[in-house]
């Protein structure tokens, strides 16, 4: 009765998540399989970490996230399974799986050698359904984990992760946009609770967002900055979209002033 | 081998319905959990009750129906457990439940109160995860009802579900856009077969639309007002989209004119 | 511990494929549901042909699969069973089963006759609920393929399907956009991979786009034709979107040019 969740940017328009099924049921029938999501913004991996980030610990112990955004595909990038306390992570190390990591304790991390285990032949462009999917499925159904391939110490973390203190202003980046339109940055949201944080810009955005505590603190229609439930500085309007009202895209740098 | 239908306004591109799936899975890894939609437009109930009426009574008895369109989260508004001869409905008390009730007989209504059913901490802002799907997962599992909290008499209805008659004309609003962009209204199916029922107009449109008994009675590209076949009264355009091409939204007063 | 996988073009905003669903599971609770895609561009045939032949064949054998694209709904065309040695296929009879059935060997096809298979009443319009899902949850159980109804010889073919040679020039059409944009035609990829393949046109677009066998042999933003991993010849923008930046759809002609 175990779970394997899937979280890509494959979109639902085209066959891409249903193979990933299809290749996971052939192995093991018996698995649940859990979309988080198949509509991360295209090659973006902060997005697709944040996203993880905030649903995986949801579910019970012993489930198998696979996330699967994957611009080096094809390269020399390497996959990796790592195991936790908890969960099974499997992904390319490309930073997507680092945010949910550094709530997880590590047990170990293998790096993907056997091809006996993947779908045969792996295309240079799905390894969605040809490497990923099939080693999750086989660890559904209990396969060593050595089987996988040989341990590695560390994982990949995002490049843009750690926002940057210079005089007065921190820098740092958008990493995801919700379906809200809510815009969350890589700022830690106590930096929004500090009394010294004044206001908040956005490369190519000319306004200045001051940061509020709650939605209302500004009038409706207008933007703010405020921290996140999910623990980062996030960007909103009132009553509307900041993505959209603001034009604010994923991996746009941030400034956020301080007093 | 029981069944939980979601249905909420969270969008597909963030872990928000992954979530549910992961507490629903925590509680009782048996059930299946099938997807109605996500994609409510953003804090519509009548929309979300209207996809609710028309889909719940395809799924076998016993199935646990959870619909999650909250704008009040976080404020007063009471959440409910409605038995039915055939099912369980779970959501706010804000109509969400109402359509559908009407075609069921009710057994009982039951307030959530007892807190130790939820998922702790309780956000303020995602009951779908903390309160509906734990309550969900447990009734899945044979909760007794009593412990969700006591009795109450009745549900909240739509407020805009009465269409309201004035000399020659009767007012009412649209419910729902469905996904090839016909407006469904609450005015009564029957009201369109009338001989008496000559056109409906839109607030914000020029047009006057006629009403006719199928789409090819009027020229491709021409709009009409037919009865469909969930009962209601709706909006088309012969071989497009009313929505778009009409500009109409969900919760837009129309008025339908008698001769 | 059977599979039915679903393909229609019913969208995912309203409650049309978790009906289905719901009339599934009435039947038989203990089926595995898989969606494979409810986007599909609104009565397209040939692009949910063409993506039920890139997904089907990643699912274990005996997994029943329901495509629903049905233009002619509620019209004369019959619907059909198709049993293959290794599947078994669920559809209108108007070609939208036909791309994959060439990769599978035929062992029967039956026509849809026996009505009390079907849930009642029939209604005109959404024979996916009505016709569709009851036979394949039926299936499902293990029903006598004679019980659908009498055999058939053939199946019908798209009717776009044969690209036509003419001197110089192999005319063709486009059949599917996928969701990063890419247009795939129904011109096989052997065709791109000839050194006689010149260029390709579309109708309504004035360049000639070169034929290549990679996307970086032309600059960023720049579009080419190269051979899909899918078997046919497709149109794409390197770094972009061929359908938006092109203004590709499609069912729009294509002429592929020979030096």
């Amino acid at each position: 009765m175990s779970i394997i969740t899937l979280l890509t940017d494959f979109g639902t328009r085209d066959w891409f998540a249903g193979a990933m099924k299809g290749v996971i049921w052939s192995i093991n029938p018996r698995v649940r399989i859990a979309d988080i999501t198949h509509e991360i913004e295209s090659g973006q991996v902060s997005s697709a970490a944040f996203v993880l980030q905030c649903g995986y610990g949801c579910f019970p112990a012993g489930t198998i996230h696979v996330a699967v955004v994957d611009p080096g595909v094809g390269s020399e990038r390497s996959a990796i399974l790592v195991q936790t306390a908890r969960y099974y992570f499997i992904g390319p190390d490309n930073g997507i799986l680092s945010l949910a990591l550094r709530h997880e304790t590590i047990r170990q991390i293998r790096r993907f050698e056997n091809t006996q285990l993947f779908r045969k032949p792996v295309s240079r462009t799905f390894h969605g359904r040809d490497i990923f999917a099939p080693v999750a499925a086989r660890l559904s159904r209990g396969l060593a984990l050595d089987r996988v391939g040989p341990r590695q110490e560390d994982y990949r973390q995002l490049s843009c992760v750690a926002p940057v203190k210079k005089k007065g202003v921190i820098e740092g980046t958008t990493i995801h946009i919700d379906g809200f339109g809510n815009v969350i940055t890589n700022l830690p949201a106590d930096m929004a609770q500090s009394s010294r944080a004044a206001f908040i810009r956005v490369a190519g955005c000319r306004r200045s967002i001051p940061v509020r505590s709650f939605y209302q603190a500004v009038p409706a229609g207008s933007p703010l900055a405020l921290a996140g439930s999910h623990g980062y500085l996030e960007i909103a309007v009132n009553g509307g979209s900041a993505a959209r009202d603001l034009g604010i895209r994923a991996n746009t740098q941030v400034k956020l002033h301080l007093r």
